[in-house]
């Protein structure tokens, strides 16, 4: 947008040497002046220093792989290769203030247990031996399954496998928890936890979200208690939501993972969703505060992003910044494409900055640079 | 509980010649004296009218089927037999302010729509052609398979099999909105609605309650979006349940049917439960307000209320009333047996009246008279 | 409203001999037919039980100070003049299920404590000893204060003056409590409470309900933690709002007291108003679902209930049953007039039960009969 | 706290050559060892950035009003001497992801409307003078008053004294909205807005907190639709909860400027606070998540804060970081300080972010150093 900063309501100051004099002596205060940076801090429309940027499978797989002989599970705490943007190498996010990785474990690994203020969430890639366990209740996740670490609770991993690594792809809100400053961390002091009797017992328990279950008064947490949303389950309901609806003009058939028990998000701080591209589809733009990560969970197609087009393939991550137009298409017209994404909307919401529009022109399609 | 009103804090006057003549002076104008009636109007404990009661399906079921041949649907508006409390034939509920009926639709039969400030369920007894239309939305129902009709959404249904009727039991809050004098009724203008292209539309967007789809946030009812649970889905839940957890020592494995917009009961009056019974079990006995209404879905067994025993079988209903002590017991050793009810407890909770006991003596279980 | 219940949709069935012997046969197994009483209890619109009543407080009073002779407040409990509903005599209500009576307490009196299920509150008619203890709280209040008495705290209450009697108007929810079969009573194991040192402690904590004190966030209970509403805040408050805004076309200048923790009603089951008549002024017609008291403490003008017209003075307490039309208007051109109301809008609202309609002829004003 | 991050469980690689080229092969791909950066990302306890800082207003009044012959309002949009914390000039923060400034206003000016995301509260320092118009309400406000201007609300303010500038001090949530992107601002069309009628309007109709009046229903804003809380008021509201209660040992006697409609802070990403020292008190010391800035309204004193004492007289501004201890002592004995304050609380507990813990040595006093 070509707004001038060089009008009645924004900072015109020019300034002079007397100016510039105040200046120092405000600085002499530990103070400033407004002006001075007043169209900075108040930009007309977000600024993020994020960047759009597609980290491709193919390309970080091996230098994942490699990093199984480079460094010990128990020397690096967790094995990850963050996903790092270009703009914010300072905190070390994807886009704005949301962290991943893509972690890798051998066969017969088992990654310490710590607990700390960041939330975290999984979304596997492959391996069939991966298990982690939260707050006592061992998980059991293949690929294309769901998981939540919540805010503060004690968590552990592995692969239980014997013969393939696990790969899986982490995404915290380390960058949110620091801006905040809010981080604490704990190692458990046991190192591993004792598990729960029963495998997978939220699934059981709560998986069926429809329904809840004898003693849900007692959960007090500010977390769904469902840890684990396996692919099969959420595969089907976008088959079968797409035979009742049409979906979302943006997103195709999009489900949000929920919480049973509230029919909120899953976690206070980063929501997640899966969403199908049908054969052919491709979907208008819109922009809206709020940024996501996605990974192609199945199926090919492109995405565009302030203008750019990103191709992408299984495995492939992408981001889309606060405030930029994104649209997306699926490569095939036989098969159907299924995007994993997580953000930061209930950060969004709580803080009342959620803004969306869509975008105006060519029936809704950017045009690519 | 023997407390007597003769004490201190309870209204102990004798009425003499001169209060009955006083009496008689507040009666010109509309008033009276507290004291001649605070002890039957602010009981120790709930009092109520209602009587534990059992309606047996064998000696119900030639009756309601007898109905077929005695009046058309278009002439009762419905064709139901009412289950009517001994105590409560006043106001036509079953037990405190629950209505319940045995509905019967011959092969081939519609009823006309109408709407109404009662709230609805069903839950199928047998047949296989059972629909019903609500807002607009087709569903087909079976046997065991539980749906709502909330407050004020338009109704109409009937029986697209070819040889075999149906009964459904219907679970309405009658009573209550007549005792809240706020009920409403109109007949559809066009006596059959239009119907959506989907049928089960509803299951198929949010039968998945653990995800919630696109457009949710347009959803302001104060009903649950979803408006049928088949039964199949609802048992496997009680045996994944069953699997991961003990259940309530009052009631087995227990599920409530539930919203997953909000996680909360189906509807603002009424909510409903499966529960299931494990070879064997006998559960303890405890006693709370709220009133409830159960159904038989499957085996046989039964229960003790307030000291009585009612033996039941599938297709049998039975009502709880408000603070009777109650227990359920499986009466096989082999199969599970599986419990229906729909209740108050929405409004009980609502209005801050809930409370409960459990029973104080001989491990839980009710001596039975 | 002439709705004529011979149409389809509604039940016609006219009775048979056959009918008649099938009805006693269902009889024998606490069973009927639906149809026979279908149109009473679902109603085109709601038919409540209660009428328009008015209770002249010059009339009543004398009657009410009469009892002072009569009976002890150790024997009557409460010495409380009841009003009650010509309609609703079966269950001692005023209007719907909502109860009122007239309080006198003796100079020195006080009576003893007890707690129960329903919800009360106080409007002080006259009488500058009036106190009363709850939970623990002693709370002191003059005329036209108001005052709440939520489920199931503990109260007692007294006159510590030393030559003029109190009476006050006494709400209470019993109707509804027993028609939820969920009434309890406790008479306090010491007769008594120990009181707090601070006199009118909420009142001084909660009373300037924009500000919230430290320690709010332990206040787990579903009503306001501030007990007392003096009459010169809540009269001010109405001039204020009168100076800021044109107030309601139905009501006037209406306030409703509420729980400044929440922003919501002041208990679960009943809330209250204070509104303002300007002079002169006359508001249009309305009706709603929900009964309402209504307790004049200010001023005289005329109500229209039902196109009956009633006059009123200070003292003076009519209903306004659920769905009757309704308008006040002020009869002095110079002062204003100010009406206390209590209802049962709290349960309408969590029920979903509400609507409400404005008076659509003759420029919102009923026909006097 | 002396926790070391060699210990298993935290990152404890040694980079050699070859993990340092694998490092630069991460790099070419958006990549990153999270190993490399795990510890400082992740740390043990909040690490803000922020330092406890004191800005005298003795030192920049001088300063501030030195602005008014520097720039005029038009050409600076807003006249304001930030106040900067050393360790986050990166943001123009004053502390955390807060911003303040002193505003300064000469006798007939008026600044430009305009709205933006972030949302402002203003507390008046010194002039009879001061205005502000939001959203169309025109405002007057006095020193010790507090206002708010919520996220997105058009406003435009002045000064309509004769002879005194106005000083009011600003605190803007600005770079919480720039690190969430989402940044947006826009230049009222007319540069000045229409105004209402009424001034003060909303503390006319919501001033009265616990009563809430007719039309609340249709506000739908997530802040509090009272916009000014007077000096006058909220000190008796001290006084009076002085009277009845011990207050808060961290903080005295402390109240929340709420929102009367719902009971909560008055915006969704600010809270604010007065609170009053009685003669000779010293708090204990606790520390917690969030960050606050505190604005002396009344006396003088210290508070500790991180170990280092702070001397504080009427109109200095001094902040605390997030978990650093903090305690305050009034350095009076015959008379009350009093603080005012704002913070991030809203924020770290919507994200799930808050704890708090006692200063659990010495009584809960630190040791000065």
């Amino acid at each position: 947008m070509t707004l001038s900063d060089d009008v009645l309501g924004r900072a015109r100051v020019v300034d002079t040497d007397d100016l510039k004099a105040y200046y120092a002596k405000l600085g002499k205060f530990q103070a400033g002046a407004l002006w001075t940076v007043a169209n900075d801090i108040e930009p007309w429309y977000p600024q993020p220093k994020s960047v759009p940027t597609l980290w491709s499978y193919r390309e970080l797989r091996p230098l994942v792989l490699e990093a199984l002989g480079l460094v010990s599970g128990d020397d690096a705490g967790r094995r990850v290769v963050m996903l790092v943007n270009p703009g914010r190498k300072d905190i070390s996010a994807s886009v704005g203030l949301l962290y991943s990785g893509l972690q890798v474990m051998g066969p017969g690994e088992s990654m310490t247990a710590h607990r700390h203020q960041a939330a975290a969430l999984r979304f596997v890639l492959e391996g069939q031996g991966a298990w982690t366990v939260v707050d006592g209740q061992k998980l059991k996740v293949g690929p294309r399954d769901f998981a939540i670490t919540p805010n503060w609770t004690w968590h552990e991993h592995g692969n239980e496998g014997s013969d393939e690594p696990v790969i899986w792809q982490d995404g915290l809100d380390i960058p949110l928890v620091n801006a905040h400053d809010a981080g604490f961390y704990e190692v458990h002091p046991d190192l591993y936890q004792k598990q729960g009797e029963v495998v997978n017992s939220s699934l059981l328990t709560y998986g069926h979200g429809q329904l809840r279950p004898y003693g849900y008064e007692a959960w007090d947490k500010r977390y769904s208690p469902l840890f684990a949303y396996p692919w099969e389950r959420t595969y089907q309901a976008l088959l079968d939501v797409a035979a009742a609806s049409d979906g979302s003009p943006y997103d195709g058939i999009i489900l949000e993972y929920s919480n049973p028990l509230t029919g909120g998000s899953v976690m206070p701080t980063m929501s997640a969703h899966l969403q199908m591209l049908r054969p052919g589809e491709a979907t208008k733009a819109h922009r809206h505060t709020g940024s996501v990560m996605y990974t192609v969970a199945k199926g090919s197609g492109h995405s565009v992003i302030a203008g750019k087009r990103f191709d992408w393939n299984e495995g492939d991550v992408f981001c889309v910044p606060s405030w930029a137009w994104h649209e997306h298409a699926n490569g095939s017209v036989t098969d159907d494409a299924v995007l994993f994404s997580y953000n930061d909307f209930p950060v969004i919401r709580s803080l009342a900055f959620w803004r969306e529009e869509a975008y105006p022109d060519n029936n809704g399609h950017q045009t690519v640079e």
